[in-house]
């Protein structure tokens, strides 16, 4: 796994051209050692700075036969929380505005939901209320709303539901606020012979029905949230059924634990936005070798939404706190991004 | 992920050269339409014949982008049983045996296991009593000698004693009884940009020792039966845990279910070789479009063991009787297979 020519084979599959150049980081439009390359694995979004300074460093050192800081390609891990670190959150999780959609679609059917947590905040418009209850009660939603689906069926709702909604104050579909930094570092890793991993307290099926096209991640590559499936015969043909009961919720000390149960390897670098991504940050960087920790930091109020210590939504202290005695990079949006949503060419 | 350049691409990776062909289907030495290409991506250690062919149609159809059985690559997903399909598991399971070896090794620590299934059947010797428990068993067995390290401490002591034990029939090393046919099957399904993933009833940590380097399947890609993790601070230090506590037995209706969640996309193709495996085949089988189950039929009393409808390791009755209406392959091993063991060049 660690030969030169997996290296340049892994890149060419990004490149779509087999150009045999072994990578040493990823490069912008204003790199003095520029290669062939198509856009997709450069970092044109991201302004110079010590933040891009920081990875880029990371990824060429990490990519480096030579260098003391070689990574063997196989332990090339990446993790990616998704809400607020790959795309919006606010002024909601995007989960929940298709919860909130899909709970009014079945509302008359469930009556006892007009008096019941975290519904009945939900039927009354109190979007805060809900959030408040935190990842748990997302993960009531999810499963009181779809149990008895298959995943296919699921994600074939979500796929619907994302084609009509748009989000509230930019009009745009929720799936066009991925961030455009976020997505050319993606590819930029796995140009490098990274394999990238979402790692979200998110469903795992709301993030499976979309990922794959918005992101290039593949549905094995995706831990989240879990409700436990149910194997049932239904005509005699075997199908498996999304339960009501929750298995796992992957946030805080959930991150680590579902990284070591699903991926089996220590990442080597890890992206998140808030505190619920601190543990996975923390266990990440704890280990031996090179490692990095990177912070998004919500900076933006002009081109997306400023918060970090009293949100509600993606709140972000402690990371703060303890980012410089760590060594994690904290990327400022308003700084370090030269843009913030747009699809790659 | 449809596109010609990035199947050339993924077969290049397995060819560790840029040979711009673009494959269909997996030869042998004896194929007419010989293709350049190395040894590691034929199928020569099987002989000509009806399961060789059923499964090279289904890898030439598969990924003929004029045909109507085409498969986008995001969708071809392969899963292989392990004990009995990718190696050997008579008399006992390997895990078995090394487990064998921990519990004499922890014996005088543990006084209470001498009157404790199933550590006393064990330590009596009686590898059948144990064998007779199943799965969950050997997970019991798993989680108690093995609470409280990391999965990296565990893998080392794995690693460890792969390196010193033999089996006791063939004297080989334990990682030497990998079936050469099964290791170019998985050669070829990825150089045909099949994913391949091991979904097995033996402890995920336990393979996760030895499948990158003897299967060539990196830990994220490998589904077993778990015992739940804790994080924990070991001196300020953030550190995962496994417990004793059964999390997921991934056997009989067990497969499909961690598939799903693990996997989050139907197989294509399955392969097994008991009954363990059954609603692995049958849920994979039962999808729409081209799919294709296999069941490795241990035929072969000389060069390794005949066993089917009356083994306690490996049972193989129910496949048996259902396979030819439900189109399944059934590879005889004596008949089929050129070689045994035996590693690629």
């Amino acid at each position: 796994m660690t030969k030169p020519v997996r290296l340049v084979a892994a890149a060419c599959i990004l490149y779509a051209a087999a150009i045999p150049v072994l990578l040493t980081g990823c490069a912008t439009a204003r790199d003095s050692r520029a290669v062939a390359r198509s856009s997709s694995a450069t970092l044109e979004s991201w302004r110079e700075g010590p933040a891009r300074a920081a990875i880029v460093s990371f990824v060429a050192r990490t990519t480096d036969p030579a260098g003391v800081d070689f990574v063997p390609e196989a332990e090339r891990i990446a993790v990616f929380d998704n809400d607020g670190t790959l795309w919006s959150e606010q002024p909601m999780y995007v989960q929940l505005a298709f919860i909130i959609d899909r709970v009014k679609a079945l509302r008359a059917a469930h009556p006892e939901w007009e008096t019941t947590e975290p519904f009945a905040s939900l039927l009354k418009g109190d979007a805060k209320a809900v959030a408040a209850q935190g990842e748990h009660a997302l993960g009531a939603l999810v499963a009181a709303t779809h149990g008895g689906m298959t995943d296919e069926e699921f994600r074939a709702t979500v796929r619907a539901w994302l084609d009509t909604a748009r989000h509230p104050k930019t009009g745009l579909r929720y799936d066009e606020m991925v961030y455009r930094p976020m997505v050319e570092m993606l590819a930029c890793l796995r140009a490098n012979g990274y394999r990238t991993f979402i790692v979200s307290g998110g469903g795992v099926d709301f993030m499976r029905a979309f990922a794959g096209e918005v992101y290039g991640i593949p549905t094995d590559q995706i831990i989240g949230s879990t409700a436990k499936y149910r194997h049932e015969l239904r005509d005699g043909v075997p199908t498996i059924v999304k339960t009501g009961e929750i298995d796992f919720v992957d946030d805080g000390k959930g991150k680590p634990v579902g990284i070591a149960s699903r991926i089996g390897t220590r990442p080597r670098i890890a992206f998140g936005n808030s505190d619920g991504d601190f543990e996975m940050l923390a266990w990440t960087t704890a280990g031996q070798g090179a490692r990095l920790g990177v912070l998004i930091h919500h900076t933006d109020a002009t081109r997306e939404w400023a918060y970090d210590r009293a949100s509600h939504v993606g709140k972000l202290a402690r990371g703060l706190d303890e980012a410089p005695a760590r060594g994690w990079v904290v990327v400022d949006m308003a700084r370090d991004w030269a843009a913030i949503y747009g699809k790659l060419q």
